[in-house]
């Protein structure tokens, strides 16, 4: 949904505020040095912020990460690299539950699916691209965009190693070309067990205080083979961080939405949220119960929970951000004072009638999103993987600028990592998800809707979900590698039953994409456009775009805030943890925790707040102080800044982190995991006999 | 959450429209006469409207029915005795799934909590109500009106089968006292097979074209436990209905809200319908999920699955209907032109203060909401049995006026009933549930809340429900009638578990419950009576009240409607639901009815829809011609009239019932059932050697 969303409104409240508040996704070629060195007294030299950008790193699948030691050692969430810890465990050994550390290099784990992006270079290209639609209708504006953008990528990535994304800043108000150092070989080193990473569960996400070591240790390798040697990385803190002190955050904020107009925001706390909302709640219910069959089921499943519950509280934040009468009405105002703006000057009124087709290119979304589903309602990892190949089957042949975005030359090496990755599937899970996904499916596009009847004729859900799974060799690496290799002929040919449901669907899935990207996205994209140029006009360029799951930097310090009337500290620490111990999940320690009570120092500081505008995506982002050094690991948002999709409140909005102390407390004196703690902190960690 | 809605602020647009359209849910006490002789050229006279009140019954629990033989018989939907139909199933005899019918009157079976009203008075108390609370504080308001209610309703209820209801129309403008003959043995005489009760399950719920035979025949037994005698009972049409003839239905709309403030709209567009649609979606997953653990865990949820389902999609249309943007202005335009009225009439002026006090009443409801879930959070039937009986020793020692309102001795009747029904309780359903709304409880509340942390302690959501159930015996009818006649000592002296979690919560419960009635449904009722005052002075009281589950009349005709372009026919036939069926649920004909293809005609009408204005509540309403004869029975409405809870579209909006010769047909032809052929229809049905 999100290439629906954007567009640009100036929010007057933004632009007058960022001067004060901690406020803004900065891109690193538009870091506000002045307005920081008002507030802070000094500002990062270009050499720092080079080296930053270049210690950080983007998980490709939507996490944040940061590399901390010149043998390719990388930070990140457990969250962000739950998949491959669950991808490398079976029924005997769940390294989920029991956590995983790997005692020597060779004993680390190969992520089948992780890709890692470096990024090595920003380039304005906004001249190329605008260029190239200049008189082009609503309709087409689309299209012809959307081969431009792929040109341009296509250029720019002259091998596999290299990615090449062109990103649209302010709502098509600029673009300008990311060019990543493509990392796919990445193993995990570490990771603590899922009741610590996540102590607290789904009561406590997105609450604060908070108890999570919520950290995975990955390193990247070579073409080798061997541990990847980094340049650039990031120095642990000597001094723990405290409150009150600055703190930064480099990482890939997923997306914002501050510059919607109004009726973009209608659509979104009127439909969007709840619809989404209510189809993430019933499969929740449905996952719930699901892992009540069996242990396997429910370690099969454990982290589509996390993922559905995770975002079912940033949708339901969201949602209520908008029905804010308070805050729906600022946004409003702002509208309606920029568009009197635009209105009193004869020179900027040709742009005012961008609002009244965006509007209406809403009000035809309204109609579209049934169909639409037939392009996004069915979301199982098989049949993910059958349209792919289907659709790579379609589109290879085609000229790159005409494919479908995903197939272009420049998506072609994620594909195939998604293709090949060698990954469990459980037969049963899929074809569970898959019955319930059709159910929703036929029940939001109509029982008699023509592509439905095609789809279902007289079988149920649950008949087609079973004989599709059963029938499908898919879930064998070497069957969809093959296929690909085997190009649109042997794609067509074969009558793997995922492969055949993938087909029957296609044509009508296709048009239902289509319809959206014309009627709708490119009219968006075209207004969202004259918009932007009429904000640069009335309010410069000073202010920061909304995040598009590139790399910004954000700046805060450690810092509570006011919940009803009393003071939240911005500090927890392991003693708190081990008070909110209960035995039951998920408010269950884990044994190694327990075990090592006696040895931990209870005072040592666990997760932190901090003031900076973070958002989902942000996820893994390392936290540093003023020296570059690492400070903090990003995991979390308290519950006010769900809002900030919609909105930054520097009083309530808070970033949430684990403290850097806790990370080595809990490697050094619970998991014992020294060479760990030696490669961050040298010299630190006994040497002799130690793991 | 219906005690919190409304309030007055009358829509221009309903008022002028209501002189043409077939609008409005007529109390018997104003029927329009003269509007509807305009339109139709004759008017109901009073005999007629006296005899379709007596012949219309209302079931207690929510739903409506009539009278069609002189012997008792009533009929009414499937779905409304639904609940009788399973109390009466066994693992081994599954008469949701088989049907039944009973072959004499001696084979019919009791239900355990069905109750009947016959509404046999309505009394005008205004004066007495509103002179009560002249004068009193936004906070007391509640308290003080509650107890004028409780003593007119006492000194009105006689003995235990006279109920008494004081009901508030045009939100508070007007107070109707609502008199009924109770009538509590009631037996299950027919029904079908689920599988055509309700054909197309909840794909074509909401829907039409439509093929459900949604009826079940119960008949009314006296003290002496034989079949009750009415004097006044419905007739069977003789010519069948067609397409363009008049239609009244006769039954008890559940409640709209077409007079609500735009405060209140955007509460329910933005909190209440969000809030709800998120719950019950997730319930709804959990219990689709939960029947596939065996068939008689299917059997024994799967009244709620569709209680659940039915009830989300009413949400979502009503979610929807607000979230139409020109919809929701012309309501915003209608209170602001009322607004005007007022303000600019120095007599009327003192009332504009009451759209202040709506909106802050509904701004403190965004803050109570959460706490309010400890008072309406935990729905599980034993739950609410423990709940009952604790609260009912504490306050049956309160003199009547001061008591929550379902203990008032007016009331008592209907508790007694709920409390001794002898009803199965499946344990393993009654723990899971009971999880469930208690891990949705600590969500929803906050882990962290003082109550929550009390009522917890250490334990998982799991445990305590698996304890409460496994260690009480309220599933045992005589033991609860043991506690309710031991009264208050008994009650608090038993350590049955479920009645220890009962009373662990309801302190807390009880306190959320004062706050909203104090803080948001007092200054609701107050200002909404100043609203109705402006509203009758500058429109008058030809207008209907919001729908308050009263009986009231409609009038339309069998009329189809233009979907996208295209005419929908208002009558389908048999051999539509031949053609419809897949033999997959929910589209398989049960076995009866492809057994009997060949001998029904394909002709015969099945379900038609017409422009009556109806809503929940109006399930199994008589519908019946010019001469008060039996034309149909209703069931549902079309997905248009979902939105039917803020507005009447007459082009749109439709009502949807079972033909009158479907039901014959059926009874006749598939089920044999000819001695209800012959009691419906007297000397119709064949009658030597036949059942």
């Amino acid at each position: 949904m999100r290439t629906r969303a954007p567009t640009a409104a100036v929010l007057l409240c933004l632009v007058s505020a960022t001067a004060q508040a901690d406020e803004g996704m900065w891109p690193y070629n538009n870091f506000p040095a002045e307005t920081f060195k008002k507030k802070y007294g000094f500002a990062p030299t270009q050499e720092w912020l080079d080296h930053l950008r270049l210690s950080s790193v983007r998980i490709a699948g939507g996490c944040s990460a940061s590399v901390v030691s010149p043998d390719g050692l990388v930070m990140t969430n457990h969250h962000c690299a739950h998949s491959c810890i669950e991808q490398r465990s079976t029924a005997k050994k769940d390294l989920i539950k029991a956590g995983f550390f790997a005692k020597t290099t060779a004993d680390e784990l190969k992520c089948p699916e992780i890709e890692l992006n470096q990024l090595v270079e920003i380039r304005d290209v906004t001249k190329e691209v605008q260029d190239a639609t200049k008189g082009v209708s609503d309709d087409k504006f689309n299209d012809v965009q959307k081969a431009t953008l792929s040109k341009i990528e296509k250029e720019c990535a002259t091998s596999d190693e290299v990615r090449c994304d062109v990103v649209s800043l302010y709502q098509g108000g600029r673009f300008d070309l990311y060019k990543y150092q493509r990392f796919q070989d990445v193993r995990v080193v570490f990771a603590p067990e899922l009741d610590i990473a996540f102590f607290g569960g789904d009561p406590d996400n997105f609450n604060f205080p908070r108890y999570d070591l919520d950290v995975s240790f990955l390193r990247i390798y070579g073409k080798d083979g061997k541990p990847a040697k980094m340049p650039h990385y990031l120095k642990w803190s000597t001094a723990n961080a405290r409150e009150g002190d600055l703190a930064f955050v480099s990482g890939n904020p997923g997306g914002t939405s501050r510059l919607l107009t109004q009726a973009q925001l209608e659509y979104d706390r009127d439909i969007r949220w709840p619809v989404a909302i209510a189809r993430r709640s019933e499969l929740r219910g449905f996952l719930t119960q699901y892992a009540k069959k069996s242990p396997e089921a429910e370690r099969v499943s454990k982290k589509w929970l996390f993922y559905v519950e995770n975002s079912l509280k940033a949708f339901k934040g969201r949602q209520q951000a908008l029905a804010d009468r308070g805050f729906f009405k600022s946004r409003v105002d702002a509208e309606k004072s920029f568009r009197a703006k635009v209105d009193a000057d004869p020179k900027l009124k040709q742009y005012s009638v961008a609002w009244d087709g965006i509007s209406a290119a809403m009000d035809r979304m309204r109609v579209l999103r049934h169909d639409y589903d037939l392009e996004i309602g069915i979301r199982t990892e098989l049949f993910g993987l059958a349209r792919e190949l289907v659709r790579y089957g379609d589109e290879i042949g085609k000229p790159n600028g005409e494919r479908l975005r995903e197939f272009t030359d420049g998506k072609l090496p994620a594909l195939k990592q998604s293709l090949f990755a060698e990954v469990p599937l459980d037969s049963d899970f899929e074809t569970a998800s898959l019955a319930f996904s059709l159910t929703k499916l036929r029940e939001d596009v109509g029982v008699d809707h023509p592509a439905i009847k095609r789809l279902f004729g007289q079988k149920s859900p649950d008949e087609i979900a079973a004989a599709a799974v059963k029938g499908s060799k898919l879930k064998d690496p070497r069957f969809r590698k093959a296929l690909f290799e085997g190009g649109k002929a042997t794609i067509d040919a074969s009558q793997d039953s995922m492969l055949v449901l993938a087909r029957a669907i296609d044509a009508d899935a296709r048009l239902a994409r289509k319809k959206v990207e014309d009627e709708v996205d490119g009219a968006v994209k075209k207004n969202g456009e004259l918009l932007a140029k009429a904000m640069f006009q009335v309010y410069g360029t000073s202010t920061y775009p909304d995040a598009t799951f590139t790399l910004r930097l954000a700046y805060g310090t450690i810092d509570g805030w006011l919940e009803k009337g009393q003071k939240v500290a911005p500090v927890t620490t392991f003693a708190g943890a081990y008070e909110r111990h209960t035995g039951r999940e998920p408010f269950a320690l884990p044994k190694s925790w327990l075990d090592a009570k006696a040895k931990v120092d209870p005072q040592t500081p666990f997760d932190i707040a901090t003031t900076d505008d973070i958002i989902g995506g942000n996820s893994g982002s390392p936290m540093v102080n003023k020296d570059g050094e690492v400070i903090g690991l990003v995991f979390d948002g308290n519950i006010h800044s769900l809002g900030g999709d919609y909105g930054f409140d520097e009083k309530l909005n808070r970033c949430v982190a684990v403290h850097s102390a806790a990370l080595i407390e809990a490697l050094d004196k619970i998991y014992g995991a020294h060479r760990l703690v030696d490669e961050l902190k040298p010299g630190t960690a006994p040497k002799a006999g130690q793991p």
